[in-house]
C-alpha cells in the first residue's frame, strides 16, 4: 500500500504542475493572438498590455521550475516519472521562449507606429502567428492527451510556418529594393517575421516532448532540412 | 557513514558532468572563434568544419541530460544538491543555443559568398564575437571556481555587447540605404549581429546560474533595461 500511497501523492503533484501548464499555455497563446493583432490594427494599448503581462507568463514558470524541484525532492521518482517531471521544465521553457517572442512582437509594434506602413504585411504577420498559436493549442492538447499523432502533426505544420516566413523574408527584400523609406519598417516586421518562426520551432520543440514521452524516442529528422535554403542567398530560412 | 559515502558519490557524478560542462564549453568557444574567422577570411571550408563539429556539441548536452537524470535517478539528492544539478541542465541548454548560433553564423558565411561585400562589417562582427568568447570563458571559470564576483562582471560586459550590436543595427540601416545592392547581404549580416548579441544573453544566462548558486538568488535587473532603445525606431535593440 505504501507503494501506491507514494505514486498517486506523485501523480497529485504533477498533476498541480500539469495544471500551471496549461495555464501557462493559455497565458502564452493570448500573448501570440493580442500581439499580433496590436500589429495588425496598430493599437498600443493592446501591445503595452501584451508585455506587461509577460511578467505572470515568467512567473508560472519559475513556479513551475520551482515545484518541479521540490516534487522531485521530495517524491524520489523513479526514471520513468522523473522524465516526465523533467519534460515539464521543458516544456515550461519553450512556453516562456515564445511569450518572450510574442512581447518582443509588441514591443515592435510600438516602434513600428512612427514609420511609414508597409501594406500587406501586417495580415501576413498577423496569419502566420494565428497558425503558430493554433499549433500551439494542439501540442498542449497532445501534451495532455498524450497523443503522438497529433505531435507529429505538429511538426509538419511547422514547414508551414517556415515556407511562410521564407515568403515574407523575399516579400520583404522587395519592398526595401523598391523604396529605401522601407527599409527600417521592414528590418522590424523581418525580425517579427522571425521571431514567429522561431515561436513555430519552440511549438515544435513542446511536440517533440510529447514524442518522447510517449515513444522514449525523439524523433528523427524532426526538424526540415535546411540544405537548399542555405544555399540560397535569397532565402532568409537558415535554421540555428 | 553511509551519509558520507552517498554524499561523496554524488559529488564524484557532479564533477563528471561538469567535466562533460567544460568540453562542450570548449567547443562552443571553438565554434564561436571558428565562425566569425570564416565569416571574415571568407573560408568556406572552415564553415563547413563548424556546422560538422555543431553534432559533437549537441551529442555533449544530450549526455549531460542522461547523466543528469540519471544521477537524480540514483542519488535521490538534497535540495541544494538538486540545484546543483538543475543548474547544470541550465548551462548545457545555454551552451547548446550558442553552439547553434556559431552554426547559424557558419551557414550565412557560405550564403554571404555570393553577395556584394559590405565593407567593415565583418571586421566589426568578428571582434563582437570573439568579446562574447572571452564572456563565455570566464562565464565557465566563474561556474567552475563558483566566483560571484566574475560571473557579476559578465553581466555588465553584455552590455557592451548590446551597445555593439546597437551601432552595427545603425551601420547596416546606413548601407541599406545608400545602394539597393547591399539589402540583402546586410540581412544575413544583421542576422549575424543579432545572433552575436543573443550569444551574449545565453551567456549572461549562465553567469545568472553561478549567481544563483552561490547566493540563492537571481540578480535582480541583470538585464539591461530597453525602455529607451525600444521607442527609437531606428534602433534595432530590442530585447526579447
Amino acid at each position: 500500500m505504501t507503494d501506491s500511497h507514494i505514486v498517486s501523492a506523485f501523480d497529485r503533484d504533477l498533476e498541480k504542475i500539469q495544471a500551471h501548464i496549461m495555464k501557462m499555455g493559455g497565458l502564452v497563446e493570448s500573448a501570440i493572438l493580442d500581439a499580433s493583432k496590436s500589429l495588425k490594427t496598430r493599437d498600443e494599448e493592446l501591445a503595452e498590455k501584451v508585455r506587461r503581462d509577460d511578467k505572470a507568463i515568467d512567473e508560472l514558470e519559475e513556479l513551475i521550475n520551482e515545484d518541479a524541484a521540490s516534487l522531485i525532492a521530495r517524491r524520489s521518482p523513479t526514471a520513468g516519472d522523473l522524465r516526465l517531471v523533467l519534460s515539464v521544465l521543458k516544456i515550461a521553457g519553450n512556453l516562456e521562449r515564445i511569450g518572450d517572442y510574442a512581447k518582443n512582437m509588441a514591443k515592435r509594434t510600438t516602434v513600428l507606429m512612427h514609420l511609414s506602413t508597409v501594406e500587406g504585411a501586417r495580415g501576413s504577420l498577423r496569419r502566420m502567428a494565428r497558425e503558430v498559436q493554433l499549433m500551439l493549442k494542439d501540442a498542449l492538447d497532445a501534451y495532455i492527451q498524450r497523443d503522438v499523432e497529433l505531435a507529429r502533426e505538429i511538426l509538419q505544420r511547422d514547414r508551414e510556418i517556415d515556407q511562410m516566413y521564407n515568403a515574407l523574408f523575399r516579400e520583404f527584400l522587395t519592398f526595401m529594393m523598391e523604396d529605401p523609406r522601407y527599409i527600417t519598417p521592414c528590418m522590424h516586421l523581418h525580425f517579427i517575421a522571425k521571431n514567429t518562426e522561431r515561436m513555430g520551432d519552440h511549438v515544435t520543440n513542446i511536440a517533440e516532448q510529447v514524442i518522447y514521452l510517449v515513444t522514449g524516442e525523439m524523433p528523427e529528422d524532426s526538424r526540415p532540412k535546411d540544405d537548399l535554403t542555405s544555399r540560397d542567398p535569397e532565402l532568409g530560412m537558415i535554421k540555428e
